[in-house]
């Protein structure tokens, strides 16, 4: 549910515990990162620019930030680049446990690889020496420079000697199809380590959302980004990702989840009709879904009806799959005491807002 | 629900009255439509061949069939192409009361658009006089050259003077979203004509179906059908096709719908967040939805417990909207007797095999 307030509507002492599964941090400028770059890769950047050329989902509103207009820090940074205005707001406001960063710079995109790793390494030693170190409340995700499934799994061996990274972070729109074979040294690098793979809204692949080309407009890149999920989903099951990697987790973050009842029965009927396509798969489709994904809650679903959304908890059977998260500082920020259901069962909501991302992400 | 029987599990005297709204007729070889042709366009499709040239989704089995393997008829032709078989294996057999034709030639994927437009007049003209001329329980769909909004109009116009033609035919894959502008004269001829617009499964309008490209499997196509859906239902609305023509009237065919109530919800609630950028809206999208769209059944989603399929007629509250398909001949065939789940009310179950559709498309 959409909050504008800043303020908890609960007495901090009533409150249960909360765990938020997607904080965005942000340099405060482009110039910020240059300390964690190269004299080689900032002459790059000045002389080539980003190479960031492909359109995807450009958020609206105060772009490129797409933030709550009260999320402004006052040090004039971007939102989420203020990490004490961070703690008024988020982590102190809300009493918040824990909280995983996941910093949307667009570095897995750019368009040169090598570039991609060096920025991809900038922001994972920005994050270390600038969020993670003063807070012992933050924990991050790895930005890898995931069109390289090679440079993705270096920069992930180098990261996962820090405990306090929880998770690699990919995004929903990428050049290929993300259970393809140049992505697998990625994911043998996420089991070698036992890290989550973050699949998160948004991304620049090169190709518009839809089947039909380009949509005329923002709300259409919003409503589809599910199905941008769906084909990634598929893709990795119907790959083989999952036999390759038993041990491979992933967490869907932003996209939604009414929409995965109906894609696992269209996967698993597909299956039984066409399995001769895809021998390497051993168990149902479904079967890989509820063993190898998690989901993050924000945006919370919003049926017209209450009884809806507990039909679409007992069609998912995935209870213990689902991770609270606020998406602070951007504009759909999804408030603790507000944004689950009234309906939920007290142990369910404890479930969520804390106890499933404290198991999962290995929290003390 | 997929059989491979021919053979109605039922006695013809205690069964349902039953209309099938997707049968696929086909021309028995290219060369069965020549006759159909001026000598123009016969000399261009032998020098230029056919055009099709984006690639899309190709059924599997018996490419270019996707029959049914004992749909082959005893003239040698393709499936769906002999009517006396057709009469024989379904219209007979199923004691069907009416059929609605859907022949999928790709003759609206022709990329020279005037080839396109004398395709599908020609396979009209072999509609009328091969099929619905000699068999009154058929009904045809319009074939149109859906890619050139004028041409499409000018062939509605011009078969919408039989009234046994009772709809016109899309395809869910196209060059533009099918919100677009280009495509508003056609449907101004299908208001102007009060004909529903059918969208089938398949297409090919030169994207891939996934926003991350070109998938490995025709198990990903197939699983990605639904997507190609929900971006052209969204297009649709948001571009504001239901305000511009108020009487439109659209068949989801054989899409599924089981992702349709997630979708409503994204469409809802991303409208309240995001009206601004579509403000020729007046509605919810929903109410679109609940207005201007109907459904076939063929394939029956299949969830793997009862009550779900309970709680997804429940969430979309639209059974009157259902219209009972077969598919015949393809190969994912749908028998009336077993298609169907079995906790349907008699009521529900008579509505949605033929009284839904008799009155929707206006059968005596």
């Amino acid at each position: 549910m959409v909050t504008t307030t800043l303020e908890p509507k609960t007495q901090n002492r009533t409150r249960m515990a909360v765990i938020d599964c997607d904080i965005h941090n942000a340099p405060a400028s482009p110039q910020a990162l240059d300390k964690y770059l190269s004299a080689r890769w900032r002459r790059y950047q000045e002389t080539y620019g980003t190479r960031a050329q492909y359109p995807g989902t450009g958020y609206p509103r105060l772009h490129p930030s797409a933030a709550r207009s009260d999320s402004w820090p006052p040090n004039g940074g971007r939102p989420g680049s203020d990490l004490d205005f961070m703690r008024e707001q988020l982590l102190d406001a809300w009493d918040i446990e824990y909280g995983v960063l996941n910093p949307l710079y667009g570095a897995g995109g750019r368009v040169n690889p090598d570039y991609a790793a060096a920025l991809a390494q900038a922001l994972n030693r920005w994050q270390v020496a600038e969020w993670i170190d003063p807070e012992p409340r933050l924990r991050a995700s790895i930005i890898v420079p995931y069109e390289d499934g090679e440079l993705a799994a270096a920069e992930i061996d180098r990261c996962a000697q820090d405990p306090r990274f929880v998770q690699i972070l990919l995004v929903a729109r990428t050049q290929e199809l993300l259970g393809r074979r140049k992505y697998w040294p990625m994911y043998e690098a996420a089991v070698r380590h036992d890290l989550p793979i973050g699949m998160h809204f948004g991304g620049t692949g090169g190709w518009p959302i839809t089947g039909s080309g380009w949509p005329s407009f923002y709300i259409e890149d919003h409503v589809g980004m599910p199905q941008a999920f769906q084909a990634q989903i598929t893709s990795w099951i119907y790959e083989g990702v999952f036999e390759q990697f038993p041990g491979l987790k992933i967490v869907l973050i932003e996209g939604g989840f009414a929409w995965l009842p109906a894609l696992m029965w269209r996967l698993d009927r597909s299956w039984r009709l066409m399995k001769d396509e895809v021998p390497h798969l051993k168990r149902p489709p479904s079967a890989y879904i509820r063993e190898h994904f998690w989901i993050t809650t924000q945006p919370v679903e919003e049926p017209p009806q209450p009884v809806y959304f507990q039909q679409l908890l007992e069609q998912l059977d995935m209870n213990d799959r689902f991770l609270f998260a606020t998406d602070y500082p951007h504009w759909d920020f999804d408030a603790p005491d507000q944004a689950l259901p009234a309906n939920l069962s007290p142990e369910l909501r404890q479930a969520i807002l804390a106890d499933n991302a404290r198991a999962f992400y290995r929290l003390s």
